[in-house]
């Protein structure tokens, strides 16, 4: 110990033994400390954060780094007092790999009618009509092109999927239909039939997901009206609009990993509506064993001098 | 017509007019005939069949080669009077993306534990256990590495699952740990987690899916017990050692399109049992707008004097 910067770890909501065992695993010779209600140890140089408690950050007056625990980091700006310094958030091929688990996935089961091969089940009924488009036929419109998006882009490539997709910088990749920005916005709504969202949470991009946006989505798709796959944030979502515009149509179905307020109320309508699949925030987990090895090794190049890598963009939000 | 050979079409229990219209479509100059209860043709030169009546086919004198709608051919066989002439099969590259997306989407359902997702959103309950582990940390091994298998086998690895495999002859493929012949099975079985079978159905492969398969596979891995995928047919199934090894925890689950008798029974057990997933026989749908323009080419060829492509081996029944 000593030498080597001291790590504050605030993760709020999770169970910190895991972290704290994988933190002594990777880093013996970093000491650790865990958030404290009260006073805070000055001579922290890391925060690794999920969450943190409004207000702590800003009393480290020696803290080199903030480490988001996960890729979003809209928990880190939640905090207004959220000290100038670099913001460090998860690139990790672990976690890209599991959320195109779950995009794929999810493409997949409502392409190939898993709601309606389910619903046959529990009605015992063997049915004859067999007719579903291929792949090729249904386009998969990516919002957010970032890390996460242009993975599970290519890997719907390679299933069949056309892709189109949005992002807010012109974007030009192999094999994707890229467009970018407010002025962008519609063209890209009415190329495709199964949306992805794999956006941020920002200021611009709160509550996007609203009648106006399903609105333009295109209905000429193989699949009747267009589906929502929201693998975000939650707060990108308008939540009564989603609901109107599954039960009039304009939308055919959705599957909503995050929500506005998790865990999800036990009476919330999204529970039980038949369009509706509803995941515990699980697309994509943010996993110990991978993420804490890379983030020490940041560490220790930033402290021989090096440049910290994934840095958030505090103005874009991030 | 005249100079271009006849065709009967023999499809027993499907809607023969999305047939006849696409052959009208793509093969204006062809006579083709329904296979007809009593008097054939005898100057018919080629058979489109699914499942024809026993019989039919050796009262074609002039016939030059029976065309299977499907992938498989062991409905064709089930005639013993089948006359020795080539037995073309369908191999398309349609069709194999149909199969891919399916056996992408059920592993990715069982890996991804959709069930268990379900029943949470059934029971309006929020999981905050997210634990699963990542594609690479299972393998899936295929029971049949054909053209099927082949392409599922690599679109598996795309999303980042190791891959094993199985086949009758030998065969090194980038990417795949290949087993063969019965000398190889044991091996295979304790290699896999998720077991996808696309064998064919010979008298070699009736029944292979038994108690005595089950107990060998490997019970190490990430999910407990192994899952049965298969998009085969049915009669490579012990249904009641399957009902069995579910039951008493050899496998931990199980995805079945295909049954020994379809379609299946109202008061089949598999419909309602909570291990299971059913689907009609939907894996892999035999689509005319893109089966019948290659084998009209086939026939096009055939009859200018060229070998057909596709050809089944009759000895060894697929
Ligand atoms: N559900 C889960 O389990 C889970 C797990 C991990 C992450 N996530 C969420 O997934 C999000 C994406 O992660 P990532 O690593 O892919 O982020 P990223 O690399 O920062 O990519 C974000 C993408 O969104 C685009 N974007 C941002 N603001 C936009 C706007 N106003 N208009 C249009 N496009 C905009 C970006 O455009 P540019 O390309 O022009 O920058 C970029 O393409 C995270 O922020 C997090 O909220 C969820
Ligand atoms: N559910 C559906 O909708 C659907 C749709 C289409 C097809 N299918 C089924 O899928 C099957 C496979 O299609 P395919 O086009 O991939 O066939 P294929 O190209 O003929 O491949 C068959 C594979 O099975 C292997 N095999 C055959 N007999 C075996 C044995 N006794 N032991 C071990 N391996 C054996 C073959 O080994 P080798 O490599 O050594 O030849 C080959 O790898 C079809 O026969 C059909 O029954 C189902």
């Amino acid at each position: 110990m000593g030498d080597k910067g001291r790590i504050l770890l605030a993760a709020t909501g999770w169970d910190t033994d895991f972290w704290l065992a994988e933190f002594a695993a990777k880093a013996p010779a970093r000491e650790v400390v865990l958030a404290p209600d009260g006073d805070v140890d000055p001579s922290i140089d890391y925060a690794v954060v999920w969450k943190q408690p409004p207000g702590l950050l800003s009393r480290l007056p020696n803290l080199k780094a903030i480490f988001s625990l996960g890729a979003g980091v809209d928990h880190v700006f939640n905090d207004p007092t959220v000290p100038d310094v670099p913001i460090v958030r998860v690139v990790s091929p672990d976690l890209t790999t599991r959320m195109s688990e779950y995009v794929v996935w999810q493409v997949l089961d409502h392409h190939r009618r898993g709601p309606c091969y389910r619903a046959q089940q529990a009605a015992h009924v063997w049915s004859e009509d067999k007719n579903q488009c291929a792949a090729a036929d249904i386009t998969v419109g990516m919002m957010g092109l970032g890390e996460l998006g242009r993975d599970a882009a290519a890997k719907l490539r390679a299933i069949g999927y056309s892709l189109s997709g949005w992002s807010r910088t012109a974007r030009s990749i192999d094999g994707i239909s890229c467009h970018s920005g407010a002025e962008g916005l519609a063209d890209f709504l009415a190329s495709a039939d199964i949306f992805v969202v794999l956006l941020p949470l920002t200021g611009d991009t709160t509550g996007i997901l609203d009648a106006t946006l399903f609105c333009q989505m295109s209905k000429r798709g193989p699949l009747g009206a267009p589906v929502l796959i929201n693998a975000g944030r939650g707060g990108l979502q308008n939540e009564a609009d989603i609901l109107a515009a599954l039960d009039d149509g304009t939308l055919s179905a959705a599957t909503l990993d995050v929500f506005c307020k998790e865990p999800l109320d036990r009476d919330s309508p999204f529970w039980s509506h038949p369009k509706v699949t509803v995941t515990p925030h699980c697309a994509g987990a943010s996993i110990p064993s991978s993420l804490i090895g890379p983030m020490i090794a940041q560490m220790d190049a930033h402290d021989r001098g090096a440049d910290l890598a994934n840095l958030v963009d505090r103005s874009a939000g991030y």
